[in-house]
């Protein structure tokens, strides 16, 4: 049975910047790495917490830190107007809540979902009585309560429910709110992380030609990253020819002198022994524009070949 | 015929952070858009300076700015000891310099090559008596001459070359030597901008996601360009992992759990509309890794399974 939340939660110290206002309690569904993370953040700042978790264990860590620990999903839920979500993925939130009264709540849903997931989730939550927040974490557990870290969340749906609980939820980690197609916080999540898994394969060709060489992996890191950080840069002018659809405004090294240069990054990733696997189809779509009279272009004609 | 260059040269006047020392002359071999952008740079602070060009139109500008232009490529080299090539391709430095006396001269080539290109190239010119620099271009011309882009270009070869050299080098870019291997700065270039392709190729997926929704392709370029700027620090976990063999070391989310969490990305991609054929090739290596028991590991694994 869950205890007071109030009564534990009055022990502890409101973290400096908590407004003065008495912290809203809240509930939490899913004490992963993430959820844990989550709740240690809430707590810190003094918001009366109660907690649920599949795996009763797990809670014993929050609970001796002020957490009230519910019994079942449907206790916690009961507990509190705001409940956050965080479990392994979208089939445990029904898992989890059917048959549970969501009549009134304000659902907040941190699953890692895709858009159309969450879209759905979002109806079925509405249909429940409940309002509904979808949330992309674009953190790792560790940088969870740590400013410094620059650790955000996307958040997408009820307008209402994250202007009214908008400072609770920025506690843990900062807020970007992105629209009221709950499939948007996903969306965002998705393209971000889409983008970094790219600049992964671009970094691990990178170090694959260095190995074997007289190059310390560490001497180069800084180079790379410097590199990709400043180019990182170029978003922007992508953005732009997207929004004009003149795809050559700005270009400063155009498609036909890119595909030229290609060759030389083939034939250096030849010498060095390093499978080109990871670059080729980029530069094969860069070909295809090549072909069908993009040479004046910057590469952003690559986006519409994506496509389908 | 080439005009005197100091006599040219005396008429300009050296910038700010030329060295008191009177400017070393030499001589730049090559006028496309990069050629004549270093040109400018060296011009404008002051150093005498003989170009050629194989369409002598090109040095017109030039001239008119107080380069000495020389009728071919022969006068040109005789003209300085320092002289730097700046041609289409490695193929083009033989073409223009078979037949001319390099007997003492310092040469740096800037022409884009593989590594391999380079070292040959390096044998090739010591052949011929002269010292051998080479050098990778991180720039477009407009970097060029404006030290607040933080264009640089990468040198290898004769250390000797490069500090005697290396004022005059720095004049239109920054410089960074990397070893004595004269291929080492084409490896570095072609590391860089193999890196760069990479996260262009993400970069391309994420605006492509997003397309056909309501939200501007300028709303997602901050957050993506934030988000891989903050995440190619990864790079330096990468070095340390490949430096200590341990790729467990410093993990945060390790390979198995980035492995599933791959398919909300292929979903979202489907949903979308979009080819997940920029990030296929680096998922099927995680896999990969993850099935010869990667699981605790981070990405870096990846890398081992790009050299062949």
């Amino acid at each position: 049975m869950a205890t007071n939340p109030v009564e534990n939660a009055s022990e502890t110290t409101p973290a400096l910047n908590t407004p003065s206002t008495t912290p809203t309690p809240l509930t939490l569904l899913g004490l992963g790495a993430m959820g844990t993370a989550l709740a240690g953040a809430w707590l810190a700042a003094g918001h009366p917490l109660t907690v649920w978790n599949r795996t009763a264990a797990r809670a014993e860590g929050l609970a001796a830190r002020g957490a009230a620990v519910a019994a079942t999903a449907a206790e916690a839920v009961a507990a509190n107007r705001l409940v956050v979500v965080c479990l392994l993925d979208d089939a445990s939130v029904p898992a989890a809540l059917d048959g549970v009264d969501l009549t009134g709540k304000d659902l907040v849903n941190l699953v890692t979902s895709t858009p159309a997931q969450a879209r759905a989730r979002a109806a079925w939550a509405e249909e429940r009585g409940a309002r509904y927040l979808d949330g992309g974490i674009m953190a790792v557990p560790p940088m969870i309560g740590v400013p410094a870290t620059g650790a955000y969340v996307f958040y997408s749906g009820s307008s209402e429910l994250f202007e009214e609980h908008g400072a609770t939820l920025a506690v843990p980690a900062g807020t970007r709110y992105v629209g009221a197609d709950a499939g948007y916080a996903a969306l965002h999540d998705v393209a971000l992380l889409s983008g970094m898994y790219g600049m992964f394969a671009g970094i691990a060709h990178a170090f694959a030609l260095v190995r074997g060489e007289d190059v310390a992996p560490s001497e180069l890191a800084p180079l790379l990253g410097g590199w990709l950080a400043a180019m990182s840069g170029s978003v922007a002018r992508t953005a732009e020819q997207l929004e004009s659809g003149d795809y050559t405004q700005g270009v400063v090294s155009n498609l036909a002198m890119q595909v030229a240069g290609r060759q030389t990054l083939l034939s250096t990733a030849e010498e060095q022994g390093v499978s080109a696997e990871l670059l080729e189809p980029y530069f094969r779509l860069m070909e295809r524009r090549l072909e069908i009279g993009g040479g004046e272009e910057d590469l952003t004609g690559v986006v519409d070949l994506l496509r389908r």
